[in-house]
């Protein structure tokens, strides 16, 4: 019942997880470790495969429980450490900027999610936070902030009418994130996600629920290419993010 | 196979449906006509026996289709024709005033209903349309509009996040309807609707989808309410609505 | 990563935690602490930082846990506990009257809920409970009380329809609130929130699921207008709720 | 490819249908088409295959369209035609008493199937029509009628709160026979599903959304067994119903 | 903030719950405490009260965690104890009979409440067990019992086929009761449910996910009017069943 | 805007469509076309293109409407027609066989899709009809066929309730295939497809609603699986199927 | 009942609708008319006053009927014409490159929107078509033309798993459009939708179900942003889209 | 209450179970214990009686939690332990070979399940792991293995993905089965689910949300008829797989 696939290029085999080392040659995003249902045993193990293997760039865990946190933290002292995501080794060089902007205080786990994936994979990131629609001065106040950017992430939960609001403030591209946030018909944050799909500002995309990674994952991807358009441009050495 | 219980007080049997004839001694509310379903003839003699048993107040007919409307216009001139809904007898003296605010040209069809009812129901009626949240600037207008109204009722499909705009600006009593504005992922208004209901402005109160007779009628009750301590307090005479 | 975006006018910033103070200006209510999600320090230190910035006004808890009751209690030995409900303050003069209905005992957290805003909000309150459709003779003996109110809470789980029935009965403005009471096909109250919203008494308005918070804050709102209305005419000074 | 399974006994073979002859020995229920997908020239023939085979009793065909019901009426002028059912064929002797309850005229189709097809199931009928929850007066007028009757039917759309108010006031056994009548939340018919199945009434069933043929069979075998008992016990004959 | 509604006739207010001590009066059903959600010292409350005020008749238990069922054990040791539904008092003479089938093993807790709901509310019951539609010989051999039965309860999880089959085997009225037994695409019992309201077998209605409770208060009402019809007809007096 | 991936081996471009021609190389299945959508002009030249291409096999259209189906049999007089399924071309040596078993007469359309692709993709067929679980002694008559077949397809609407009988009667590999058949609460065959995914009868694997073409490619592919095995070890040329 | 709000700056009212003239200064992008639920008249109208407003720049119609695509196309014959999406004057030049890739020929016209919308908001568009997971091979052949790519937008039906494949295979932005192509289980792009939504490959955001023209309105910011870099870094001068 | 059904032929009465004793017979499958809510006690008794009636076939344990593993293990030294899954005495000789293919690691235990099963109901395994489509080159290599394979059992959690790609490169039966791994609008499995149905490639059919189990019995099933065929032809005995 053994596998008889033989381990292709581009993998490494841990036993308990296979990690795809060859994703980064396609996609230039870093390792990342989804430590959800995985012991602090196997998440510290993989990160120290990967560190040994890159030392010069970082491995990002998201997800990681209390105890999973402490150990990385204690086995890799100078880990940036951000609620259940951890970035163990060097960050690359901020390319782009991403404004990272949350509705309300309970929201803040996923921005913080997304924040630090955005530094992880090469972005430079700006926070506003607490700017829920219900008290629509300090968004206004924030237009700046907005327009500068080159992608904005919205992170709500309840109705999730935020993204709407900064849709149509500014013509930054908009990348929604529903968050569980909420009860009763919130319904886990379904009511936030169809709110932001039907988002009568043209131009908003959307995430899965709670899922601050991958709006920093593709918020990097477009900072880092119009940063790279305009280091290119400016004849400066297009240098990889991580 | 007959109905063996006797036509109470209060009720007049037409043959094909009885009219609660005292649900306005207990309400206050005139009489409707739900005609979604009806023949125009069958609308029409509803209507007639309405009139002839009360001259002096309005008989409400929604949801028509352009048929019956069209006959209920040829057979009373006066009435007041708008969209599907239409009013036939006097109206009453407008009582307090509600403004009725909707999204986008296509929640029209609600907002109507909406504010027909009001008008049959004795409230007094403002206008605000077009004014989504995709474009901030009009609807942060109309804040002297939205304070000094009784109750505000707010008409939105898609994300149905204008409630919660409005309700953050203002401490007028807000009615929410959802519309079944949108495609996709609105599923029929269903997306609107759990916006709404999750709200992160307080004291939004919501209808059921495309339901601007619902929003009528009880935006009318609360009009009506305040506009009757005033006059009580004034010593005028406290006039029924209808 | 710090947030460019200066603190505004109208917020007080714990570190933690936003108080938009500007809101009380734009809307009338009091300040309101959402406990889920919170700790017991952080909760007492918002409520600290409000009392002491409105020493003539009561700062509002909602949904705390016990451990943060108790401490709350102890802390302020003259707040209003009402199971996870806190008020810390003088409360303000009531203003009209709200009657808060509930179907059956197991909604009483609810209704409770939404009782105890209503006074922080400066509304009166009557209570009736356990008046579900099961046994019709108590809701119709609480005609008399239900007709007297400005506004009536209808708080019911389950099938939801004793806010129909309400309805049926009295002219009085109704606010339905659905709450998670049953089991199986209840799907966590959705089926007394489909109930509500599909009531066939006209003019019955609905809150999101176990929100008594909510329904408080809209129904306080109409009974500060109505007796807002009642005042002014008479000549009494309008003073402000809380 | 054809059907190597011999028809069995109880079967006969219509080329384009089977009619299972042998279900009246099994559970004492007449022969029905249900005519929805079937053209009026199948309709036809089934009932006069029907009629053949056993002329002493009726066959029912329910939701027949209004051009095979014109057909049914001309070639079998004594059929009993309500709306889309059809008896056809002398109707067995009423055994027990059904009570059949609506709460507005748009359930009306749903309660004649249901009252049609007891009447074809051998049970004797009382409608009771027009008794929505939001005017209680008439339905407590009732309650001699529901308290006398072997099972209530109990049809209702939008909320579906009938059932429970029934229930509450009488200890007969209620079937809840929700319709699809109403519109946006009601999910074509989902929210008084919703509503019957979580009905604080304790000994409400309920039936599939429109079915008041299911209701009819149901209530049907109940009132003949009650009968059944009530004239074995009383030396009379235990005459089939049909 | 008291309740101005007195208690009317037919109502005991233990402070923390009232009973409706009208109900048997209105449904001839006995007095039944819902104990989740209950203080174990809540129910034992109740208990006393309804014994003390009828010692002649049960008081039913149910939903009762074991704490609790072993304090109502240790305080009336005569009750009948079963599973987590306790009926505490003497049971009344079986009247009629009727049929417990269960699928599977898994169901036994839902058919356990719905039989001795049964005893208690004065049906005789028997009792088939483990019949699930995977291995037809056993249902077919239960058909005697089945045929004579004046009702059947049927309990199912998974895809709730086994009220199809019993449905389509005897002329019996079937109530089907839906369990949460399963995983997955059961959805909590929502697959049994659909499946059974949208049984072919014309004659099945059905109860709310998990509710014995439900489907023995139904078939007992039925039961005790099957044995109503025949003692009454037989001369034998109609002695009520609690 | 043109395209730049030149087209691959295995296409051919028709230019309102391509068809993968490598597919049969890849999967052993002949070539189909989906008609839902296309115009019959549309699919008379993309089978004319497949009969050029192959003339010594078959192409299978689905889903053909009336005029569509009119124009294949006038344009090749020898094809099979059954309902909306048409085969064009000389049909394959049977190998195995499957039974194709439906509950009712209105799932015939899915079943004969399933039949009909069978044939086309080189299996044979045996049908049994109209056994839905309501009667059950035709199914259990019908248990030597299904023994004896390579697999069942069993195809069937409302509760989804026969693959669970046939499951268990016989060790056959069963593909169930629930239909749209059914109203109200069945869901346009929500209902069908849950009951089969939670069927208690191990080893039942399920296919999309309505989808016959599916459960027999997948039940061809097995029937030719197990026809070649005999064939080979039997020293028969292992003819491929069309 | 006038609307008491004045018309602001950036609105042109045309009696049936208004146009937020003040849109392409906050965001850049040009005027849109969704022309479902509109007449051809009206759409005419709209288009007509946004030539004569800015004759140097493109208004785009989407949604359009047959119909209403004949009149425009008559009206303005060098309208670019794609199915239901019209564009009515000179495209802007292209900026950067958007690579729209379809799954089935079914998805085109979602993919066309998308594509026209791109070109004119302004980006540079190559077309990758009938791509489907089903036949790996042409996809994989697309691996330059989406690498070279600024962003890519993927358009698909039934499981929509072509963005996570794509999104596997290159580092470019992806953005996935969910389509409401399939049948039964698809529930009109639900799976569709869901699949995109928890795509494994990270980086892939999601619109609205056959909301090609919101994915077109993001893709276009983000090409624009990129080539707005290049030119800005190379000394071009940074001329606005349309 | 005792149950009048003589335990039929082919029953064992364990007391609190009955065991299927005849199942074998009808379909050539082992006893199975379903252990989710058993206690260790009952699956050890099962597990006992199962031994001692057939020494010489192995009894298979699902979802077992580990102390009853550890107490299964404890018990029979010999027993296969795999995850929660046992199997406890001689496994069969192994008949045609599945291969079991699964996305990524958290859906290794559903794997786990399937193949345990497979090997317990007589057929060879062969285990492809972690070949997720976000990383297509490892599916690819698996091309000879999956073509080599009699049935393919395909495990994927989140869009569920890969039988599509699976089912488009090779012709062997694909059995999916979709797993609960995910979050937010994963919603428990529902998005893979929903992906498999929907499946672009033909020929792929689905088993229940986390049923390895079910995907086992069918494909053992289908594995061992091959494999029959094969022998039978070539005058092998056939000797059953258990």
């Amino acid at each position: 019942m053994t596998d008889p696939v033989p381990a292709g290029r581009g993998y490494v085999d841990l036993g308990f997880a296979r990690v795809d080392t060859d994703r980064r040659a396609r996609t230039g995003d870093p390792e990342v470790v989804y430590a959800a249902g995985k012991t602090t045993e196997e998440v510290v193990a993989i990160v120290a495969t990967l560190r040994a293997a890159a030392p010069d760039r970082p491995a990002l865990v998201t997800r990681a429980v209390p105890e999973t946190v402490a150990e990385l933290a204690a086995r890799w002292p100078d880990a940036l450490v951000e609620r259940s995501t951890v970035a163990v080794g060097p960050l690359p060089r901020p390319a782009g900027l991403v404004a990272v902007v949350s509705a309300g205080t309970s929201d803040e786990p996923v921005a913080t999610e997304a924040a630090t994936t955005l530094r992880v994979h090469g972005a430079g990131v700006v926070r506003v936070t607490d700017v829920g629609v219900a008290g629509l001065h300090r968004v206004l106040d924030a237009r700046p902030v907005l327009r500068d950017a080159d992608v904005v992430v919205v992170v709500a939960g309840m109705e999730g009418a935020l993204p709407s609001v900064v849709g149509g403030l500014v013509g930054t591209p908009v990348v929604a994130v529903p968050t569980s946030v909420g009860y009763g018909a919130s319904f886990g944050g379904l009511s936030a996600l169809l709110g932001m799909l039907n988002s009568c500002a043209p131009g908003v995309v959307v995430c899965n629920i709670d899922n601050g990674f991958g709006a920093g994952v593709f918020a990097a991807r477009v900072a880092r290419a119009v940063d790279s358009a305009r280091s290119t441009a400016a004849g400066r050495s297009g240098e990889p993010p991580a």
